[in-house]
């Protein structure tokens, strides 16, 4: 069986130089980062469960992409560019298999975002796994949940509900076709984090607030509504979703697309002369985005069909610590 | 049942002003923290698992202080001044009263040491605490393991093999009279992590390599020698140890000093000609530290007694993936 030591050495310790703000990495009580004069720090922590985040004997590969994407989404969402994180991780038993694949996955995407895995932690215990990232941005910059004004737009990065769809068909709520399955698996398993959209929209002063959906655009956006003491109109048949989703009936689709979870998608808010400068950023970073609704001054959340007439889906945002 | 948002309302999120290096604290994606100009920032991350490094049903206002404690060791073992920390906290359930002694444990300590909660993540699952804390120190300042020097004295802060002798009495392998019991008891669940010390060290240029005792002595030190390229000899009598295990038979107490574990106190190498200041800086920070061995350009370690005698105690460091 492979020590702890030796755990580390073989699958998170990498034979080559660190990073530009990496000064000392994995291997000493702490790292050491040299963060860029002038420069705000943005961290985030995200745990994730056996069971809650993801199910028992999932694809370790997608595992580690997934537990790091999570996080550079909270990076995007603040308009951050990553600098690095560090892995606390508890296993039930140290498998080469999984920590290979796991390994392989967490570091693919961690390259592909020049975030540098800079220390961590190792333990035996039920499967958890806990990243804090590191990001950087200007001061005054940032794009704060309680930013938003009365007359912004509301958009969408992406794509919503394509998680949840996934979710429906293996509960057998829904029957999907093989295609229609593998990509909303992808959805589900793979998230794209929107880091490149999320620092052209801070770096240009394109938007006022955003934060990353997870919990359902409907129970995420009334973060934004109550931190900024603002309502909003949300056109719910404008709501982007993938060809998977479009296949499916209006009823679904709708609550879905509002209330799905799992999303990863960037939920922002910025003024009507930015329209032009934002589906330009969208283009710049190969991220679709999509105007969704209006920030209004009036507290409360209105939902609306195409034709502006009131919804009411009875959605409910998800809570780890609700029954079920 | 308490929801996800209104425990960390609750419990973590504190009706005061951010501290000074706190743009934005919980309740954003990220929060924002503005590091002093030309410092580096030391990162660390640890994990506590229930029945690994606590017991199930352990004091929550003792296990909040050692949650935090134990990473406060990490950035007193790299002489940082603390800055600020995440929780990611798995629960199997939002229970008022563990909730409760948990955060008024954790927040004494952080507190004391001006270590402000920025930031983190609550989620349902088995018992499990992930914190991650940041500290800064000047450039070229830090305690590295890869530092020591042959001819250097080896130092430890304050005494060894309380938590293991605490341990032993719990398995009924050695008896403890009431008031030996509550004072080990303190030290197993209490540990008080060397902050001002570290500080002094590095500050003041002192010492050359350090790290925390987590593991045992004589396991941990195998680390700053592998790294250095050194050899040391250690004098296991000389090794400080409370009235506790003063009291238990000499084989014990070496076993239990070299090798014990949960010791979270200072192992340190400097100079010769440091010496003086050391022991003032023990006194600065009411920490007493005490000469122990010597740093050696030989490789390996040798145990000896108090009279240069060879010892050979068959000690084995603690191994999170090692059988038991």
């Amino acid at each position: 069986m492979l020590s702890e030591f030796d755990l580390i050495k073989r699958y998170f310790q990498r034979d080559r130089a660190p990073g530009a703000n990496t000064v000392l990495g994995v291997g000493d009580d702490c790292a050491l980062l040299a963060p860029t004069p002038g420069k705000l720090l943005a961290v985030s922590s995200d745990m994730l469960v056996e069971d809650r985040h993801f199910f028992a004997g999932a694809d370790p590969l997608l595992l580690g992409h997934k537990c790091l994407a999570v996080n550079l989404s909270d990076l995007a969402a603040m308009g951050a560019a990553p600098l690095g994180f560090t892995l606390a991780l508890a296993l039930p038993a140290a498998d080469p298999d999984w920590l290979d694949g796991f390994s392989r996955g967490l570091f693919a995407l961690a390259d592909a975002h020049g975030c540098e895995l800079v220390g961590g932690d190792t333990t035996k215990g039920p499967l958890n796994v806990c990243i804090t990232i590191f990001g950087e941005l200007a001061p005054g910059r940032a794009l704060r949940r309680d930013a938003a004004r009365a007359g912004d737009d509301v958009w969408i990065s992406g794509t919503l509900g394509d998680a949840r769809l996934w979710l429906a068909a293996r509960r057998s709520e829904v029957a999907l076709d093989a295609a229609d399955h593998a990509a909303t698996a992808q959805r589900m398993h793979a998230p794209t984090p929107r880091v490149a959209l999320g620092r052209l929209l801070a770096d240009g002063g394109l938007a006022h607030a955003a934060l990353d959906i997870s919990d359902g655009l409907v129970g995420d956006l009334q973060h934004i509504l109550a931190s900024s003491r603002v309502g909003a109109v949300l056109d719910v048949d404008a709501l982007p979703t993938g060809p998977a989703l479009a296949r499916q009936p209006r009823a679904l689709r709708r609550r879905f697309a509002a209330a799905g979870g799992d999303d990863y998608e960037l939920c922002f808010t910025a003024p009507a002369d930015k329209r032009a400068a934002i589906l330009a950023a969208g283009e710049a970073s190969g991220t679709a985005v999509t105007r969704v609704g209006t920030i209004t001054a009036e507290a409360g959340l209105r939902l609306v069909d195409g034709d502006g007439a009131g919804l009411d889906l009875q959605l409910a945002g998800w809570d780890h610590f609700s029954p079920g």
